[in-house]
């Protein structure tokens, strides 16, 4: 079962002709986007109808990690090119995205948008955000477009939209489940307000037309971080312009 | 730990008693395991409260493919590293795999299996099979438990398990939705039956206890992909011993 999105969504969607780009940052979790977010966005997007386009930038990634052993490799590793593994081959330099063309954009996490969209994962709060991921999401934001962050990706908009915005990265003082807490603290930091979510929700910042849900910032079942990333991409897609 | 595995999963699963073996064969459509696919299986053995290892071989690839421009690279990896990308670092080398300790075992699907697992992708029906991906599938194929294979797996049952195995690939003569068709004819010529099944459909070959679903060997959606798998994931936990 698909929680909240029956047959009936899956007809609205369709019939409102959404069309998302999905921005990725590399394949695998400790160095580019977490694999399981980013396809768990996809099929909530497909069984949504939307039409999705998928990007990445053209850039070498900060580092490359042997998942195997969680050390750093010594190799050099593209983005785009790492991307396309889980675009199967169908994926578009994020230099080339127009907001004008889409409806809204969706980040999935994983280290590499603290690593090669932003330098969050070595700068924190003082990082540098990649200049198209900057552009995009300034473009989707002025135009009143819906954007949806997973995990990590919150921070892109902590770093680049105005003061104030709302963010889930799950719940704060619950360090069992929600390990990563002070990204949570670091957000406030910035001037926006963490709003706390389990992981089987999303929280709308609807002034800002910005959905979050925090994903594996929760150690919970894959079928629960699933379900969240449902709810995103459910929101971000019944959000209108 | 996998994030499959709560603590109140752990309950659940310890009460259906459910231990499978998933076996990966790199991390990407073109050179390795077709990543939706797998994250595909681990959702749904996630919700379907199963306790799940993950295992691949440690071998260098057949080849590595830019998935951008699907195309050869001039790069080695392992087989075993770059499937960790999908097990987020939880995963094991396939040569440690008892059967004894599970209750069933999966194959998603991708080139890799066909290049990495066995020979399929040079050698078609004359193919040899990994040593470790034969001892497997005859280890659990002989203590009759559930094998469940999606896309190109079915290949290894058919080389592999007892004449007369039903599999399916798909739909033949569709080749518009089944573009793959071939697959069906060749292990038809190994002595297996080819039955036909839609894309959110799985075969259960009851007398072998093997279920199959065609997955990506169909144009379609990736939901429906998904539910295939879904309904594959289901068969498997609901055949016993």
């Amino acid at each position: 079962d698909w929680p909240g999105l029956g047959p009936k969504l899956c007809l609205r969607a369709a019939a409102m002709g959404k069309r998302v780009a999905l921005v990725l940052a590399g394949c695998g979790v400790f160095d580019g986007s977490e694999i399981h977010e980013a396809s768990a966005a996809l099929v909530h997007l497909s069984r949504g109808g939307a039409e999705v386009k998928i990007f990445a930038p053209n850039i070498e990634q900060r580092d490359v990690v042997n998942h195997l052993k969680g050390s750093p490799a010594e190799e050099k590793r593209n983005v785009l090119v790492e991307s396309a593994r889980l675009a199967r081959g169908n994926i578009q330099d994020l230099a080339e995205l127009k907001a004008s063309e889409f409806d809204a954009v969706i980040f999935p996490g994983g280290f590499g948008v603290a690593k090669n969209l932003c330098s969050w994962a070595v700068d924190g709060k003082n990082c540098t955000v990649n200049e198209h991921v900057n552009a995009t999401l300034q473009a989707f934001h002025s135009a009143k477009k819906p954007i949806g962050l997973c995990c990590i990706s919150p921070v892109l908009a902590a770093k680049i939209i105005v003061v104030g915005t709302e963010l889930t990265q799950g719940r704060e003082n619950e360090s069992m489940r929600f390990p990563d807490a002070e990204t949570a603290s670091a957000i406030t930091e910035l001037g926006c307000k963490h709003i706390c979510k389990n992981v089987n929700e999303s929280h709308v910042d609807k002034a800002n037309k910005i959905v979050t849900t925090c994903a594996f910032m929760c150690k919970a079942p894959l079928h629960e971080i699933f379900d969240g990333i449902g709810t995103m991409v459910q929101e971000v897609l019944n959000t209108g312009e």
